[in-house]
């Protein structure tokens, strides 16, 4: 006997069982609803995508080390979408002067990294993006990201205690850097990046980091004092951080004005990953005190399309994945159980002229849109209630030769195991009411 | 200035801007509704499979011409599923025990293979897989599989004139190369895959790649009978071509019974491409004058989990993919016009108490159910309704000074230009009336 392959899935993959699948399915029909409401239209495109959209905006870890690159059969280097904005840089380039502005797309692609899978870390994962492109005042579209956001939590049964957004802005920090610590412009993405770090390492390790980029102790001690800073340091220190600190305050009082003051808080560490964003940014958290991490972020990033474009797009859009998310939903007791959804089991006894009765009744019930499974042949019936059973359907019809005679049928509630016998004509709205449909 | 890169994406694969991804959504909606009355249960898996469960079964041609396969960065050797029956396959057998049989799965996963994009034919394209696994009754699970054929077709509109389900059996062919035309087993795999080129290929090139395996004329002369034949051959030659005669004829017979006599067809050249099949086949044919083609087809393949388990799984099941589909659905006119789904346009003047009352205004109604966009900023008015009616935005709110003083709101219908003021608290009730919903 020839050896077994391995039944595993690709490691840092998922299969998606029924049982799984019902639960992606019923979280993405969710966020659709709610993306929709706001007005968001579905896009999708390309799993592949040649590797030069991914070489200018994408961070460098991501391209080195985690990409999945390879040379196709017609010598081109391209690549698994690692992440999905590149995409919609290109898309939105391709139309910009056919497509009515602002542009509100969403899409829920799945990305791939080669990372070392772990908790809430694959290298297959879908990832919610939703972005406001060309919006004509980007004030309005800011505001508007973070209230979508915020709803999306609420809808999935978060309370304003369960989570919070931190807040902050690109150009507050590179305003901090340049003409508070008086680092060169080039310095900046590489200290950005390191304070993006600062929740995921210890103490030691970011002022190691912060130490490489040669920062003296001046230095060292007014970043860590900015990053400790509220709202108040903003205000009183407005004219070395500029007008972004203006946009800031701004954009926090109408946060609180659109009565989402208590999940919306500012934090001066949050940088985010990539270094595309060129204002707001945000990092929606977990408060949870067993999974106080970022559950997804975004921001502003106005120059994404100029890889595709000379013409501008202001852009705004975050990006929520399905594993960090699934996992706030099962810590905060969100999930769902979601049965299977067949309602009607057609037993038979498998001769040849049941088997035409048994196959045209589950039509003619298809038809009025019940949902019917039927026996797959000539198991005892003690069998076929087993699988009924196990299946979880509540409703098993069965026509014996003595409901045939008179055009009946047995209906049995699994459940109750109450049986009762209905003239077939009637069958339809008896399973109305039993079924509540 | 910098280079642009492209905007085209990668050839053979697509972008779905909003108005692709509504017909594409509302073919794979349409597909689950079906599926679903039928009990069968949506399941997905990896992208990647490594490229060992492509080996044994898929057939050589994608595999060695057209899979896109590469080392990844631990030195395995992947692929990017060709195909979605291996994966099946591989997650069957690694929960054989637990399952309830007989498994009815289906998914809609994307498929890449390198291909020379044509008419119906491109390198990353979407597949509803079917399958009905470990039936009690292999003959009941062919019937099903077939009738959820046909049934998919109707469901779209399609009529019995708008295509046929051509059938045959495996066994009939292996035993009409083995029994009549004497030809050794090892032969039957390349001669059935010739058969299957014949409606794609010149008369002269299929005589040809017959030559080339040295059949001879009277082996030619028996082959080309064969191929056309009908039931009646089947009847008379019944000793010579063993069950699988019984079998299928019993199946047509059924198939009658249950009114599907119109569209299920025997044609001996039903072959299909891959190597796996032991059973039934049978391929979905346009009847249209300008597209007589094969639209999909799949058929009965028990070893294929042979690869994975020791345990035996029956199967039965079908792919069909969204190219080929939509032109199909297209030819026949059964294509919808999806609208944009937005309901209601906020308009706005841009002062900040206003963007405080207007995203305000925007929750309350979402969270009734509408589908509610902002104006994006302080454009005019003018602009605004130019917006809405570019996005065919049947409905769009303005509430200027005059109307908040007295607590209203103005409606005006996009499609009429009617206008009407209506108090704040009668909004939900007018906008129901409205907008029918």
């Amino acid at each position: 006997m020839a050896a077994k392959l391995s039944t595993q899935v690709y490691k840092g993959s998922r299969d998606f069982y029924p049982e799984d699948m019902r639960l992606r399915e019923w979280m993405f029909a969710r966020i659709s609803t709610v993306l929709e409401s706001f007005g968001f239209e579905k896009i999708d495109s390309s799993l592949i995508e040649p590797i030069e959209v991914y070489l200018a905006k994408t961070s460098e870890e991501i391209v080195n080390q985690q990409i999945y690159s390879f040379i196709d059969r017609g010598d081109r280097k391209v690549a698994i979408r690692p992440e999905m904005t590149p995409t919609v840089a290109r898309m939105v380039s391709g139309r910009l002067r056919e497509l009515t502005k602002p542009v509100r797309w969403y899409s829920i692609p799945n990305l791939w990294r080669y990372e070392r899978p772990g908790k809430g870390r694959l290298r297959e994962h879908w990832q919610l993006n939703a972005d406001i492109l060309s919006a004509r005042d980007e004030f309005m579209a800011d505001l508007e990201i973070i209230q979508l956001a915020a709803e999306l939590m609420f809808s999935f049964g978060a309370n304003k205690n369960d989570f919070k957004i931190y807040i902050s802005h690109r150009g507050i920090l590179n305003n901090v850097l340049g003409n508070i610590l008086k680092l060169p412009e080039n310095q900046w993405a590489n200290i950005s990046r390191i304070i993006d770090k600062i929740e995921k390492i210890s103490k030691d390790e970011f002022n190691t980091l912060l130490k490489n980029e040669l920062l003296d102790d001046s230095q060292m001690n007014s970043l860590m004092n900015y990053l400790h800073t509220d709202l108040d340091f903003i205000q009183t220190q407005h004219e070395k951080i500029g007008e972004s600190a203006s946009y800031l305050l701004k954009l926090m009082q109408m946060m609180k004005e659109i009565g989402l003051s208590d999940v919306v808080v500012y934090r001066p560490s949050i940088v985010r990953g990539f270094d595309y964003y060129t204002g707001v940014v945000f990092e929606v958290f977990d408060t949870h005190e067993e999974n106080r991490r970022s559950l997804f972020g975004g921001g502003r990033y106005n120059n994404l399309a100029g890889a595709f474009t000379n013409e501008s797009v202001n852009a705004a859009g975050f990006g929520m994945g399905d594993v960090t998310f699934t996992e706030f939903l099962k810590l905060h007791n969100l999930l769902p159980d979601l049965k299977r959804k067949t309602q009607i089991y057609i037993a038979g006894f498998g001769n040849e002229i049941e088997i035409k009765n048994i196959f045209s009744l589950a039509s003619r019930l298809r038809k009025q849109g019940f949902i019917v499974e039927l026996s797959s042949g000539d198991a005892k019936i003690k069998k076929q209630f087993e699988e009924a059973n196990a299946k979880r359907i509540p409703v098993v019809l069965l026509q014996g030769e003595d409901e045939l005679k008179v055009n009946a049928i047995q209906i049995k509630l699994m459940e109750s195991g109450e049986q009762s016998t209905v003239p077939l004509q009637d069958l339809e709205s008896a399973l109305r009411t039993i079924l509540n449909c």
